[in-house]
């Protein structure tokens, strides 16, 4: 699907335990301004339901599980994250949705800029209207 | 103790669950270059042994729990770190071990520079050697 797709993270494992490393612009694509971690997420609760302009992401679930629809004007797919090693890069107008959240899942996201409210696209018909240029 | 210290982030709940946000310079003081996360880690073990020369860290337990024991050459402190919104800032030539290790635990570190070995100190003596220096 454009504009998104699985990133494979290295995985350092030994007999105490496994690290993860991520760094910016080496491991992801972009540079690292901000991250964000959700928690606590009720199993019939659904997060998210906005796009983007200009931002881009890497979602990793370093524990439990959780589920991610991403959608453009043209494509619409379910993406399920249960591996620490393993992040969603979702790039500018993908439309994203979260949910299916295990018990103890921690979704950690890692984002190229500081929160901007004027950067996000809420309302799904504007969301459609913007990304019908682009697709 | 010096160069080291919680830290306080603010975490947005609402009946969908729990974000925690963590931007550059602003909730934390200094950039964000890498970030790693430790998982899998048995309950008898212990990580860490070591200081860095430069870097800034903040350690956050995201999911379970972890005990952090800090060093400098006059002090000793463990701190219990178990709350996905306080961070444990550690700054230069602290000597850190992670022990402790709850089922499950998740510990999230943000760095303000890219991995360098030659910034490690992992010989204690030589450890105590430069540190005295500074404390």
């Amino acid at each position: 699907m454009l504009n998104c797709g699985l990133i494979k993270l290295k995985c350092i494992s030994d007999e105490y335990g496994s690290l993860v490393p991520i760094e910016e612009t080496i491991d992801i694509p972009f540079e690292i301004k901000r991250i964000y971690y959700i928690t606590n997420v009720d199993k019939n609760a659904t997060r998210g339901f906005h796009s983007h302009r200009k931002l881009h992401q890497l979602l990793i679930c370093v524990n439990g599980s959780v589920k991610i629809r991403l959608k453009n004007p043209n494509e619409e797919e379910i993406v399920k994250l249960n591996d620490k090693s393993v992040g969603l890069y979702i790039g500018p107008l993908v439309w994203n949705e979260m949910f299916d959240f295990s018990e103890q899942a921690v979704l950690l996201v890692i984002a190229s800029g500081f929160y901007d409210e004027s950067e996000y696209i809420r309302n799904y018909d504007y969301y459609l209207n913007e990304a019908k240029k682009v697709f």
